[in-house]
């Protein structure tokens, strides 16, 4: 099986300052081609820890990736080791990346300056793959058997998360195109609004009769729900995928509306395609949520040809105004009430003339609780022609927290009130 | 200076199922020490890949903390790996360790199973620290000089995040009466709206006269702006931290309203201290942004004192019946237009009754652009009685980024706004 190493360069992870998200990324996907990763590593910006390190990965490993020190005030650094560490005697220009530089800073409508043209040279035994994401391009370095005793290639990947996460794909499919690697099957579906171990109590017996070389995994998320994921190791893809498929199939009927993807989709992703395949529209009023269910809902390419709009009605004058939500019903019921929200949503959809409204209204805090409205209470409506309906949910979490997980649950409220009704 | 190390043990984040985020708390609590972390490595739950890792550590560091591996189904292979690199022979119970495994399962109304017992069993080279939180004890083994050519130290902390962070308040104490530390100050400020190599250029002269001793460090990021910090190490606090910032001082009028905070603050966080300071309310309009400003803003705790609220209008239809857009504008010089933003951000002052207000209108991507109009074109506009300013900004991003880069650059511009109409 190959082996990879992943490693980042850069004191602001050492120091703490940030959290390295790149390596979890970058062995997911190297894991999903069947490569396994031996090791991560964070080092500093110091050039004989960065050739003493990357030595001894390239000696246990055949894939080394590194992901940082590429920025333009200390990019020398990490050239400079690399260079040594491939014996460079000189640097080279990438023409394609410098095109990009200038392209990038010009739409940004700054100066490019000589410290951002040097981005572009890189040591001359390396080959470029330009990042058109950022000013940084990706270094490959290949290393003859001789040199580690066997074939180690190094990849430099720039350190910002959405660079490094574009140039991963160019990686993988150098990867693939230059190692043999042994097939592994993935496939996964979506649950959503069930635990961990209550779903994994209703799949109990479906889990026990799987063919001995399928192996499942749990992974919950509470924003996306729990995936399931079915893997086989090596075979021919089309039968395997099948035969993975024929599995999820059977438990359909028991997941019932639990289920809602059969891809790696979110949940705004999903409402999505329900909306577009129906010519539906829809709005939704915010208060705890503050404009995190409207975020995720735009965050979808295309949203906009469902999504009419949303309110955020923070202060309780909003909710009337604009929404139109008696007074009475604050006064007599308070803000975080069934009958508040079900008001929110009806008045949104008014408003906007949208088929269909989601709203919440809860306490994210850390303040503003009560022993009879604890942080952590969310009320939720969805509404339509057909009826609104509100629930209440209950979270133990900081603020942020809170508000995540409100807006998650109130996006699967919508999900499930939309396929009832849209199925018809 | 004092040398550390980090490792996480575990296949769980080599996998990429988990963000290991013990690390960086690990690393901020230690650099607050005075004590330099020189790598952080993660490792996969295998006893010789465990023990060679941390023979290597130990050999270059005088603390080494590991998280995780001690989780009841698997805490075999790390404990044996920690017993042979202790040279341990026999395992010792740990009483205290043994009653607060009883205490919390009983909590939890779980039986107390054989594997949970087996969780106080420690090897004898160590001393045990109690882990109030949790059912894995933390171990210390203490290395004499002979063993690693100096004296070191090996903690080992449970991987639950929460039972990590409790149980490192004890460890730093165990580390700060063992080892002779010398001190490390960081200061910070934070900046937006310039580049990082503009802002390098533009303190060159600075810099280049900064006290030897004194280093600074250039943190960017695209959504909270260039961060600067500078560190000392060794010294008296109070004198090294006043030297600090007797040299932030000089470069303040350089940096202008480049410059936002002092802290570690967020944009959302410094605009709510200028409203909260000035008793002005806030709202915002969002069309490509899609409710990302409103949630930044609702992120703050208590920004419910001054952000009344927003309008999310993604459909034209939203911006005039809701905000007022006149159909006109949007017909002569369409949505993404200084009309228009100026417009909404107008409208929504109006519509919420705030002092203040903020609008974008933008394309996303990654459809909807054109020659004139590219994907990553935004339009912000901020308002207040004072005037209402337009702002045209283009980048160069997936969706997701644009939006976000979107949302940052219209706070910063509110931010500058603020900044100059309530100082007078």
């Amino acid at each position: 099986m190959t082996q990879a190493s992943i490693c980042t360069i850069g004191d602001e992870i050492l120091i703490g300052q940030i959290v390295d998200t790149n390596s979890s990324h970058i062995s997911r996907a190297l894991n999903s081609l069947g490569i396994k990763v031996t090791r991560m590593l964070s080092i500093g910006d110091d050039q004989n820890e960065i050739i003493s390190s990357l030595t001894k990965e390239l000696q246990d490993n055949e894939i080394v990736i590194t992901t940082g020190g590429l920025g333009p005030t200390k990019d020398d650094i990490t050239k400079a080791a690399l260079g040594k560490l491939s014996l460079s005697q000189h640097n080279k220009t990438d023409e394609k990346q410098l095109e990009i530089i200038h392209r990038i800073l010009s739409a940004r409508g700054l100066d490019v300056l000589d410290i951002n043209l040097a981005q572009a040279s890189v040591p001359d035994t390396c080959e470029v793959i330009p990042n058109r994401m950022g000013t940084a391009p990706v270094m490959v370095f290949r290393f003859p058997e001789e040199r580690f005793g066997h074939k180690a290639t190094l990849y430099s990947l720039p350190g910002v998360p959405y660079e490094a996460i574009a140039a991963l794909k160019d990686v993988l499919n150098d990867i693939k195109s230059h190692n043999e690697i042994s097939d592994i099957f993935h496939k996964t579906i979506m649950t959503f609004g069930i635990a961990e171990s209550a779903l994994s109590k209703m799949i109990e017996e479906w889990e026990n009769a799987l063919p001995e070389d399928m192996h499942l995994a749990y992974l919950p998320n509470p924003l996306t729900g729990v995936r399931l994921r079915l893997s086989i190791y090596g075979g021919i893809k089309e039968e395997e995928e099948a035969r993975i498929e024929a599995e999820f199939a059977k438990i359909k009927p028991v997941l019932g509306t639990y289920l809602y993807s059969y891809k790696d989709d979110t949940l705004e992703s999903c409402i999505g395609e329900l909306m577009k395949a129906s010519g539906k529209t829809l709005s939704a009023a915010e208060s705890c949520t503050g404009g995190t269910i409207a975020a995720l809902m735009t965050s979808v390419p295309g949203s906009s040809e469902y999504f009419l709009g949303s309110v955020t009605s923070y202060a309780n004058s909003v909710k009337t105004s604009v929404l139109g939500v008696p007074e009475e019903i604050i006064r007599k019921y308070g803000a975080v009430s069934s009958e508040c929200v079900a008001a929110m949503a009806e008045g949104v959809r008014k408003l906007t003339g949208s088929d269909y409204s989601v709203a919440t209204s809860g306490i994210a805090g850390p303040g503003g609780g009560s022993e009879e409205k604890p942080v952590g209470l969310v009320w939720i409506a969805t509404s339509s022609k057909e009826g609104t309906e509100t629930y209440r949910m209950n979270f133990k979490g900081d603020r942020k927290r809170n508000i995540e997980r409100f807006a998650a649950n109130a996006l699967n409220f919508l999900r499930v009130k939309l396929v009832n009704e849209l199925k018809h």
